[in-house]
């Protein structure tokens, strides 16, 4: 099998000097994959001339545009016709490339990839889905901020996606779907999750529930379902403590001469853990719900980060996950309209 | 002055066992206080006779019921007349106390002060507002769960009770309050959050603009807005990070003999840092917006960080908090009216 990877050169906050040595990394660990890196190409191959590599399997694909980082969606998809970003993903449209891989705007990134790719059949709205690391693994979380006021009937679909990937990439039999909801008995949650806790208690996948923000993180689910803004918070405020209680921890050790000794004796017990939490290592998430694969990269996102993206864009290529979601969606579809049916012949047989 | 506070010995997990020790441990830390222990009588007597106390400072009073910790509000509402938690918001209620602080089931505790204490003029619902650490200090964030689907006016009090806390209770002559939302361009946030931020920035709060998820942790906003259901979930996340994190640092230090070596030399390091960070420190969450003071303490909180739910208490008695809180939003409803007339005048002129 042969992967051709389409890679936005331009996007992120650091362009090539990081997207390229990303890809260079990947080629160099995946042997079953090529790369067309595509962007201003005067840059891109001023970038390559700084490395060793393998000319046969890496190919350059001019684009004129780039989409800026906080350029509004709707003016990237009217304006920018000859971005990285967009032609990346009518080298996926075109067959020509299996997944897309971008660290540009995130809004821009699912506004030109729902146009140019399309969802997949019963998919209303594509979700991003994001992993993170758990005290006994990972979970996937989506939807992360492409849906905001998402109904029970997407919050269902996500949870079926995100079983779907989780199955996939993840090789878990059986994984575990919670929704997110708060905890307070009468006031719990928008009228939205109860409608996707019934959808779900109906479904076939492993349905276990509510869950609250701080089980996102202990282990005991591998799927969390969300409307966008709730994940989006979520994540965000995940990430603001995280680097609040890195930010005090190397303040501790950086205090006095003495402390800093004693980092340097913890050197290697702080880095292992360091190594356990390390955002880079779950970068790349995943455009659920499209006809194709796109994956976004964090726009900060040094060349270790970078490249674990290409790797999640690879390994969704092997496991085929669209046509895994399209399966799983309709067999969805299918079991709400016998239960809808039987509900109504029930209510005229009642009448 | 002399400040009396009604503790709900019964509330939270651990009962008499921390509230008790707890209460001592704040008087002999504040002379200016008493306290009035609510509960079943043997059961405080027994534990308050494990210590030394001044007596004259602390007074028993009975309540033969218990609000359980998984009751529902209603039905605590409805059928615990003589539960600590109603007997104690009944001496705050008769002005026999200044304040109540309870580690009890907070939907409950959350009804049963509504329906005893009442709400200030003019607002509709308390919130629930809880400070945290940053990098710079700390920062109030409030709804935490007591209300779901607040509208933009609801949130715009949010903003302006928080602010008032602020400035009494850390002497902050400005400041700065922010929106919780997300950085999605074009989908930003919900009608309601677009709604409080018209009517904040017409207001004379400090008023900075969105702010999202990981901003909470940065240092550079003081009061945090949002919805119940988004505060409880960025909460809980946030502690479920913060928990994970400790889990993998413990498990590096933990993981051989000479880990273990790392870790005793690293103890004074580890413990300053755990200090900063430690949310002992930050329990305590004021109900904003009754015509009381009521604290809530965190269930599982053991005695020195209920300790700190009562220093909470205190602290808004001499502040006067309520008070501060019904004149700015009587300023807000009146700079309301006027804006509202103003424009009434506008439409019928230009009609």
């Amino acid at each position: 099998m042969s992967i051709s990877i389409a890679v936005d050169a331009m996007g992120g906050d650091h362009g090539v000097s990081v997207t390229v040595p990303a890809s260079l990394k990947a080629l160099s660990k995946f042997s079953d994959i090529s790369i067309v890196l595509v962007g201003q190409q005067a840059l891109i191959e001023k970038e390559l001339a700084k490395h060793q590599y393998d000319a046969s399997r890496i190919k350059v694909h001019h684009a004129e545009q780039v989409v800026e980082m906080d350029e509004l969606p709707s003016k990237a998809l009217r304006n920018k016709r000859q971005s990285s970003m967009r032609l990346a993903l009518n080298l996926v449209k075109d067959d020509e490339a299996n997944a897309c891989v971008s660290a540009g705007n995130t809004g821009a990134l699912m506004a030109v990839s729902k146009f140019v790719l399309k969802t997949l059949p019963g998919i209303d709205r594509p979700a991003i889905c994001t992993s993170m690391p758990t005290m006994k693994g990972h979970v996937h979380v989506l939807d992360l901020g492409a849906n905001v006021g998402a109904d029970g009937e997407s919050l269902a679909q996500f949870a079926i996606m995100g079983s779907v990937l989780a199955k996939a990439v993840d090789n878990n039999a059986n994984p575990r779907v919670g929704l997110l909801n708060i905890g307070e008995e009468e006031i719990k949650g928008h009228q939205r999750i109860k409608d996707a806790n019934e959808i779900l208690k109906n479904s076939k996948i492993n349905y276990i529930g509510y869950v609250e923000g701080d089980e996102i993180y202990k282990g005991d689910v591998d799927i969390v379902s969300c409307d966008g803004f709730d994940g989006n918070v979520a994540l965000k405020a995940s990430e603001g403590v995280a680097k609040m209680i890195s930010f005090y921890l190397k303040e501790a050790f950086n205090k006095n001469l003495l402390t800093k000794l004693v980092a340097l004796i913890s050197y290697p017990v702080l880095k292992a853990f360091k190594e356990k939490v390390d955002p880079r290592r779950y970068n790349g998430a995943s455009f659920l719900g499209l006809r194709k694969i796109v994956i976004k990269s964090h726009g900060g996102a040094d060349a270790f980060s970078f490249y674990h993206a290409i790797a999640e864009a690879r390994l969704e290529v092997i496991k085929n996950v669209p046509d895994l979601i399209a399966h799983e969606v309709k067999a969805l579809l299918d079991t709400q309209s016998v239960v809808e049916k039987a509900s109504q012949a029930n209510t005229e047989q009642q009448a």
